[in-house]
C-alpha cells in the first residue's frame, strides 16, 4: 500500500454548460486517480474561464484554445500529463495531434474523427508516439462485458455463430435538432458530425462491443441506413447485416427513432456450445446458457463471477454498479498504463481498453456502412 | 344461451407417434366446438388404427389413406364438416384439394405447401371455393397480439416506422436429423420439407406475425440464409432486412441453432408516437409506450385490455394463458366461421384468423428469401 | 394405445352467468378425459335448464336440485362417475355428502366448506368411503411446481429454513361487494362464505401452496387479518407467521386490497443448500439457486426439468402453459385414479392431487389464522 | 457557475483492508465535494499509517486515535470539517461525541451504536449542538426512492394501506463467523455489534426505508428472530409485523441466511388509489400502478420522473446508476448543508437526508423487535 501521486490532466471542451464532460471527470475522479489541473473547457472564452473557476482550475491554466493549452502545460514543470478530448467529432484530431506532439497522453471521446482521411492520420501519428491513447468506448468497462469477453476468450460456449448487438435510443424520433439543444444540433450536422449519424454515434459503439466481446473481426457488412425524420440530413436508424471471419453472422441494429428507447445497449452471443446475453438496462446480470442448455446468471462480483472481471467492481456483490464506474475503470486502466510509463518508455503491453486501432476501425465501419446504404445493401469489405 | 352442435371434424397426420396432432386435437376440444369423429392418423395403418382407437374413432371411419376419407365421409349423412391436415409440407397440398372437393372446410397446418406452384394452385382452389380454411399461424391467436394489432389499426402509436420480428429456437444445434428423430428428420429433407428449411419451418411464422400486427405490406427484402451444421441441406439461420410499403423497415430473424432458446417469438413495432412490445415467452403482457414515452405494460384481460382482445380469454385476468388457447382461439373463431354456413353458402366477411392469402404470402417469402440469399443479399420483391 | 373411455360426470352449480363452472369444464374436456353428461348448474331453474341446454346435457339429466340429481343419476344404468361441485363455500358439504353416498367419486372447489363442523364430518365421511376426492387447489397442479415439490422431498436445497408464499389480488380494493356483482357479494357475505373472506378464499390456496411445496406440517401461527374497506364484513388482507414442524419459519401473505394486483401467488424457499422461488405471473420458469449459489432456470419440460415433471406438459418447451393446463393435470390425475377403480374398489395409493386432508387442514388454517387475529396474534396452534 | 471550495474531511475507521471505507471515500469524491484531509483509519497503528500514505493523508495528520485526531485537527487552521466514522458499531459513540465536540460535522455509518443507552445520549449530544449529522441510510440517496416518497407525499396513491419492505442477504447461511472473516466476526459478537445481529445490520436500512418512502410512524411491531446457524449468538434471519399510525399494516422481512440472495432491498406500497413498487436489483425503475390499475414504469430521469428526483442524477436516462451514486448523494446533500453552514450557526431546515432522529428511531426498533420476540411476539410500541 503506497501512495501513487494521481495523474495531472486537462480537458478540452467539457465545459459546465455540455453534459459529457461531467460524467468523464465523475469518472476520472471515482477513484482518486486523476487530478483536473487544466482546461480549455469552452470555445466561448466566457464559459470557459466559468467552467475553469467552477471546476477549481488555476485561472492561469484556464486556456482559450487547445493549442495554447498544449505549449504551455508542455513548458510548466507540473504540465499536465493527460488530455481528455470531449469536443465535437471534427475536433478530436486537431487536439490529439497538439497534445500528443506535447507528449501527453490521450484519452479521446468516440468516434475518432469526423473523416477517415483524418482518423488515418491520426493512427499513424499516435502509432508512431510513445503515448497511450484510450477512447472511450466506456461499455467496454463493464465487469460483466469483460466476463463475457473471457468466457469467450476461454471458449466457454464453443466456436461462434451469431453475435447480435443492438443500440436503440428515442430521443432523435422528433425534428430535435432544430429545437436548439446544442448536443443535438452538432450530431445532425455533417460538417461537424461527419458522414455518419446515428451510426457514428451509437453504431460505433454498438460494432465495437460486437468486435470485443466476440473477439472476431468483422469481414464485411450490408447496411441500410435512413432517416425517418423530415429534412434530417444524417441517418436515424441503422440496421446492419455482419459476416465474421470465422463464418459467423452477426445483426447490428442501432437507432435514434425507436420511440421511448432510453439506452438500450445489448448483446448476445451464441456458439456451438452455450451462449452469452447481457443488457445494459441491467448491467450486473450476464446470462450464460451452459453446454447442459440451462440458463444462469452471473452477477457482478457474484459467485459465478472470474476474479478477473470482479475485481474491477467497486462495490460487493449485489449493490449495483452502473455507467460512470464503467466509465471509471477505462479511466482507472488507463491511469495503470500511464504510471507503468513514468518510469518507462515503453508501452504496456496487453492494455485491454480500447484504443487507437479500434478508433480506426469504428472509422472504417462508419464508412463501409454508408458506401453499403448507398449501394443498396452491397455486402462491402471494412478493409 | 342455446346448444351449438359441435362441429365433426377429421384429421389427416397427428397419429399418436407424433406431437403436433394432440395439440390441435386439444385445442379443438378446449370449447367444445369441435367433435373428432373420423382419421387417416398415419400413413402406417397400424400407427393409423391404434391411432383412432385410441382417440374413440369409430373403426370404419379410420382410413388408410386421405383420399378414401374424403370420399368415404362425404357420402355419410353424418360425414366430417371439417378435416385438420397436420402432415410433413409435400403432403399438405394433396388432402386440402380432396378435401376441398368433398366439400368441406379445411384446416392446415403452416407453411401452406412445400413448393411454390404448389401453393399457387391451392390458392386457386380455395379461392374459387366456398369453404372455410384457415391455417394455424397459431401465434395470431393471443390476445394479446390481436390487442397489438387493433392499437395499430387504430392509430395509437402513430406511423409505423420500425418492425422487428424474432424467432429463434436452438434445438437443431447440432445435427439432430441424424438422430432418428423423426420430426427433425422430415424438416430437414428438401423432398418434404421444400426449399426453405428453418425459414419455412418458423421463419414464416415470423413473417406473418410482423405482418399480421403491422398491417403493412413487405414490400422487398434482402436476406442471408446460413446452413451452420455440417451437412445440413437447408437454412438453419435466417436474418432478413424488410422495407415495408409504407416506407417503414424491418429486421426478422429467425434460428434453430440459437443455442438453448426455447421458442423464444417476439416483436417490437415503434411507430412515430409509441411502440409496442411483446414476447412469446411471457404472453399474458404487451408493452406500450405510450405517447408521454412511458412504459405500460397492458396484461391479457387486464384493466387496460380492450373488450375485444379480453373476450378472447378463457381465464381472468391473472391466470397465465398460453399456448394451446391461443392455438384454440383460432379454433373457435373457425367454428363460428363454419356454423356461419351452415345456412349460408357464402364466406363470412372480416375472418381475421390467416387464411390462403397468407398462406400464399408465407410461400412467396420463403422463396424471396431464398432468391436473394442466393444472389448475395440482393433486395428482392414478394410479389 | 387403447381407448380409455371418459369418465361421465355431473356439474353442481356452474351456470352459464358465472365463471368458474367453464373453467372446470374446460379442464376436464381438455385431454379428453371426461364428459359432461348431466348437471344441477343453478339454483334458478330457468339458468339451470339454459344452461344444460347450451351445454349439450340432455333435458332430462338437466336438475333443479343436487339431491334429486344424485338419486337420479345413481339409478341409471349410464348414471354419471363423477360429480363436480362448484358452488359458493356453504353450499360444498351437502352435495359432496349426497353424492358420496350415490356411490361418486368427487372433484370439489376449495375452501373445503364454510365452518370447520361440516368439513370435520365430511373428512369423515370421505375416510369411510372408498371413493376418490379431489380439492381443486389448481395451482399444484403446474409442471414447475411439482418439479419444486420434487426437488425438495430430494433433498436437493438441503433442509428447509424458510418459504415464504404470497397471493395478492386487488379486485376488492373498493366495495366491490356492493355492486351487484355476484361473486363479489357471496364471499363477502359470512352466511355463505364463512367467517374468513380473503383467508378463505386464496389463503386457502397459498398455506396448501406452501404445505404442498415444502413437504412440512405447520405447527402454529400467528396471524393479523384486516379488513380495509369500510363496512366490509370478512378479512380483505392477512398476514401469517409460521414455524414448521423442522423449525423453518414462514411468513404468508394474501390480499384482495392490494392496488393492480391480479392473481400474483408465489413461492420463495430457502433451504441451508439452495433455494427454489416460482411465480405464477410467469409459471412456466423456476429459480433454482444451486449448491454453488448459482441462479439457474428450469424451464417447463426444458432440459433441466425432470421427466416427472416434464410428462404433466401438454406442449413443448417454449410454448407457454397457464391456469387451465394446470387445472387440466389435476383431472386428468383424479380421471387416472377414477379408471383405476373401475376395476378395484380400493383406492390408489400415492396420489399427489390434493384430497380431503388437505381440505380439512385448510379449514384448521382458517380458524387458526382467525382466532390468532382475534387474540391479537397469538401463536395458535393448527390441530 | 463559482467555485464552491471542497469539504474538508476525516474518517475513523475505513483502513485499506476493510471494504466500507472504500465506498465512503468514493461517494464523497464522485461530485468532487469533498477533500479526504485526515485519518484514524484503524486501531492498528501500521494499518492505519499505510492507509493514510496510500490515500495521499499527510502523515501528521494520520492519527492513532479518534481522541488525538479531533483535538488536533480542531487546533489547526485548514483542519478538517466533517468527519466520517465506519468503526463497528460499539464505536460510533465515542468519536461521535468527541468530534462534536471539537465542532466538527459528523458523517456515522448506520446502526446509531450498539446500545439504546448509547443512542440516546448521542440524540441528546446532536440535537444540543448546531452540527450536521449525517446517519448513512444510503438506499435513500437513490432518486427513484425520492420519487415513490415524493409521490406518496403528494397522495399519487391515496391512503397507504400495506407497506411491504424486505432485505435478504445470505452471505451468512454457513458459519461465517468463524471463518476469520472481519467484518462477519464483529457483527456476529453482542460485544461489538450489540444485541441485534441481522435485524441491526441491514433490518434497520429495511425499516427505515419503509419510514422513508410511506411517511408513516410505526406504532408498534410483532417480531419473530430466528437464528438458523448453529453457534450463532445474534439473529440471522427477523420477521416483523408492523401497524402504522394510520392503520396501515406492513411486513418487513430481512435475513443474512436466504441462500444465494445477494442484496435484494426491496419495497412495495399500496394504497388505496394506486401503488408503488422499486427494487434495488433493478434501481433505475420504479414501477407504479395508477388510478386505472396500468402499471407503468417510471424510469431515472426518464420522461415520468419529476424533476426533483431527476436532478439527483448523474448519468442521463437510461445509463444505469447504482449504490455509489446513491450514496454520493447522501454526501452531495450533506455538503451543501454543510456549506450553508458556513455562513451561519443555523442548521438549514428540511433537510431530506437520514439524521440523528432516524438513527435513535432505528435503535428503538432493534430493541423493540428483540423484545417482541423475546415475548413471542407480543405487539410492542416503539415509543
Amino acid at each position: 500500500m503506497k501512495l501513487e501521486l494521481p495523474i495531472r490532466y486537462g480537458m478540452v471542451g467539457g465545459g459546465l454548460t455540455g453534459k459529457i464532460g461531467a460524467i468523464h471527470r465523475a469518472a476520472a475522479r471515482l477513484h482518486g486517480h486523476f487530478r483536473l489541473d487544466a482546461g480549455a473547457f469552452s470555445s466561448d472564452p466566457g464559459i470557459a474561464h466559468a467552467s475553469a473557476s467552477a471546476l477549481g482550475v488555476a485561472s492561469e491554466r484556464s486556456y482559450e484554445s487547445y493549442q495554447k493549452m498544449a505549449e504551455s502545460e508542455a513548458a510548466r514543470e507540473d504540465g499536465i500529463e493527460a488530455v481528455v478530448i470531449v469536443t465535437p467529432n471534427h475536433l478530436h484530431a486537431g487536439p490529439c495531434k497538439a497534445f500528443l506532439e506535447a507528449g501527453m497522453h490521450i484519452i479521446c471521446d468516440k468516434p475518432l474523427t469526423s473523416t477517415l482521411a483524418d482518423a488515418e492520420r491520426l493512427h499513424d501519428a499516435v502509432s508512431q508516439s510513445d503515448r497511450i491513447f484510450m477512447l472511450t468506448h466506456c461499455y467496454t468497462g463493464y465487469p460483466l462485458v469483460r466476463e463475457a469477453r473471457h468466457r469467450i476468450q476461454a471458449g466457454e460456449i464453443g466456436r461462434i455463430r451469431l453475435v447480435h448487438v443492438e443500440y436503440p435510443q428515442g430521443w432523435a424520433a422528433g425534428p430535435i435538432e432544430r429545437s436548439g439543444l446544442k448536443f443535438a444540433e452538432w450530431r445532425a450536422d455533417p460538417e461537424r458530425s461527419g458522414m455518419g449519424g446515428c451510426v457514428a454515434d451509437i453504431g460505433t459503439h454498438a460494432f465495437h462491443l460486437a468486435r470485443f466481446v466476440s473477439g472476431l473481426q468483422v469481414e464485411e457488412i450490408s447496411a441500410q441506413l435512413t432517416s425517418f425524420v423530415e429534412h434530417r440530413m444524417l441517418d436515424d436508424d441503422v440496421q446492419v447485416l455482419m459476416r465474421f471471419e470465422n463464418g459467423g453472422r452477426g445483426i447490428l441494429w442501432t437507432s435514434q427513432v425507436a420511440w421511448a428507447q432510453e439506452n438500450g445497449l445489448s448483446f448476445r452471443v451464441f456458439g456451438d456450445r452455450g451462449s452469452l446475453e447481457w443488457s445494459h438496462v441491467d448491467p450486473n446480470r450476464l446470462c450464460h446458457a451452459n453446454e447442459k442448455q440451462e440458463h444462469c446468471v452471473i452477477t457482478r462480483a457474484g459467485p459465478a463471477a472470474s476474479p478477473r472481471s470482479a475485481r474491477l467492481s467497486l462495490s460487493p456483490a449485489g449493490h449495483p454498479e452502473g455507467y460512470v464506474e464503467a466509465f471509471a475503470t477505462l479511466y482507472t486502466e488507463t491511469a495503470t498504463a500511464i504510471r507503468a510509463m513514468r518510469n518507462s518508455r515503453k508501452r504496456p503491453k496487453g492494455l485491454e481498453f480500447p484504443g487507437i486501432d479500434d478508433g480506426l476501425e469504428g472509422m472504417k465501419f462508419i464508412h463501409a456502412c454508408i458506401d453499403s446504404s448507398a449501394a443498396n445493401g452491397q455486402w462491402t469489405r471494412l478493409n
